[in-house]
C-alpha cells in the first residue's frame, strides 16, 4: 500500500482579492503562509515523512510546499518542478475580480467559467500583455502547448501525462510522495484517482493547506483518502472555496 | 564561454555564535537571509539568469539558494541537492566554540585544524550523538562514505567527482549553473578550477553571501573570476571569515 500526499497552496494574494488568478504568478498572503507551515506541522506530527516532492512552476505553490518541508525539516528533499501542475488557465479572465465578473456576466455564467468540465472561459489574445507564452520557464514547450485558456477537461488532458509518465512510476518504486498544486490541478489527480463524473467534480472543492491523504493500493487505485487535521475548519475551508464569485 | 555562479551561504547561527559548524544543519541568522537576498538581488541587477541551481543537503545553504532565486523571480528553476557539496565535516570539533578551543588547543593548532589541507581534526566517534550516519538524508550512502571527520583534501576528494559526473556535464550542454554551498565545498572548486595548490589554498577565504562568478573557456578552465558587488565589502567579509577561531 501506498500513501501519496496532495496539498492545495495556501491563501494567495489573488483569493485574498478574489481575483482570478489562473497561469499568474501571485504569491502568498501572510495567512497563505501561515497555512502552509500548518500543513508541515501537521504532517510531522501525524508522523507522514517523504522521499519526493511535486509542485508546478508557480510561486504560490512552490512557496507553500518549501513552508511544509522546512517545517517537516526536509528542506534537501528532491523537488520537481512541472507547468503540468499549474493552476487551470483562467483565459481572458485572468486578474479580473470575481464578483465584478460576475456582475457583469451574472452568477450562472462564472459558475459555467467557474466549474463546468468542458466549457472554458474566454480565451487570451495571443499578444495580451498577460499571455504566458514568453514567458523563460515555458520556453521548452511546443507553440500551442501555453494555453490561452482551459476548462478543467483541458486540465485534466495535460495533468495525467505527468501522473502517468512521473508521479506514478515514483510513487511504484515505493517513493514517498508529497504534491503542492493548485485548485484545479488537484481536483484533476482527484477526478482520475477516485473516477469522479465529469458532472460531480462540479461541487468538488479543494481547501486550501490542507494536507489531502490518500491510500492506494498495489494498482494505484484509491483505498481511502482523508484530509488531515480539524474537520470543522475543513469544512469552512471548503466551503469558502465554494462561495468565491458569487456578486 | 560559460559562467558559473558560486555564493557561501549567508551567516548561519554558528557563524554568529563562533562555533565549529560542519555537518551539523543549523540555519541562518536573520543577517544571513538578508545576505542571501542581497546576493539575488545583485545577480538580478547585473542580469544573471541560471537554467540549474545546485546546493548541499544543508538547510543554510538551501535557505541562501531560496531566496536567491527568489529575489531573482526563479523559484521555479530545477534544484539538485547533494550530500558531496556539505561544508567538510569538522570532525568531534562540530558544535564547540572555535575561540574556546583555541585558548584549550592554542591558535596554532586550531588554524591547522580550520586550514591545514591534509591534517583533519579529531573523528567523531560512530555511537557520538553528532555523528550523521542515521540521518535519513545520508541513507543511501556506503557505511563508511559518511565522514566522522575531515580534512579539505577529503572535502576536495568526494567534491570533485560530483563536479566532473553533474556539473561540469551541465555547463557543457549550455545550463547556466548556480552553485549555494559552503567556505571548505567552494573552496574545493576553486582550488580544482584555479589550480590552487595545496599551500596556497590555506590563504584563501570565500566570504559569505556574496555571489563568486567564474568565466570559463569551452574547456571549463577559467579566463576570469570576481565577486559581485562593493569591492571594499567583499574584502572586510573575507577578513571576517580569515580571523575566525582565534583565542
Amino acid at each position: 500500500m501506498y500513501k501519496l500526499v496532495l496539498i492545495r497552496h495556501g491563501e494567495s494574494t489573488w483569493n485574498l482579492e478574489n481575483r482570478f488568478t489562473g497561469w499568474t504568478d501571485v504569491d502568498l498572503t501572510a495567512t497563505g503562509l501561515e497555512q502552509a507551515k500548518n500543513a508541515g506541522r501537521l504532517l510531522k506530527a501525524e508522523g507522514y515523512d517523504f522521499d519526493l516532492a511535486y509542485t508546478s512552476v508557480l510561486k504560490r505553490a512552490t512557496r507553500t510546499l518549501w513552508h511544509t518541508l522546512d517545517e517537516m525539516d526536509r528542506t534537501w528533499l528532491p523537488v520537481v518542478h512541472s507547468w503540468r501542475l499549474n493552476e487551470r488557465h483562467y483565459g481572458a479572465l485572468q486578474g479580473l475580480n470575481k464578483a465584478e465578473v460576475a456582475k457583469q456576466y451574472g452568477d450562472e455564467q462564472v459558475l459555467i467559467w467557474r466549474r463546468s468540465y468542458d466549457t472554458p472561459p474566454p480565451a487570451l489574445e495571443p499578444n495580451d500583455l498577460r499571455c504566458e507564452r514568453h514567458d523563460r520557464r515555458y520556453e521548452k514547450l511546443g507553440p500551442n502547448e501555453v494555453p490561452l485558456t482551459e476548462c478543467l477537461k483541458d486540465t485534466v488532458a495535460r495533468v495525467l501525462p505527468f501522473w502517468n509518465e512521473s508521479m506514478a512510476p515514483a510513487i511504484r518504486a515505493g517513493k514517498r510522495v508529497v504534491v503542492a498544486a493548485h485548485g484545479n490541478s488537484i481536483r484533476a489527480l482527484v477526478k482520475y484517482l477516485d473516477g469522479v463524473s465529469d458532472t460531480d467534480i462540479v461541487n468538488l472543492n479543494i481547501p486550501n493547506g490542507i494536507p489531502l491523504v490518500y491510500e492506494l493500493d498495489a494498482a494505484l487505485q484509491p483505498i481511502r483518502s482523508h484530509y488531515l487535521g480539524d474537520p470543522e475548519a475543513i469544512a469552512k475551508a471548503a466551503a469558502a472555496v465554494a462561495a468565491q464569485g458569487k456578486a
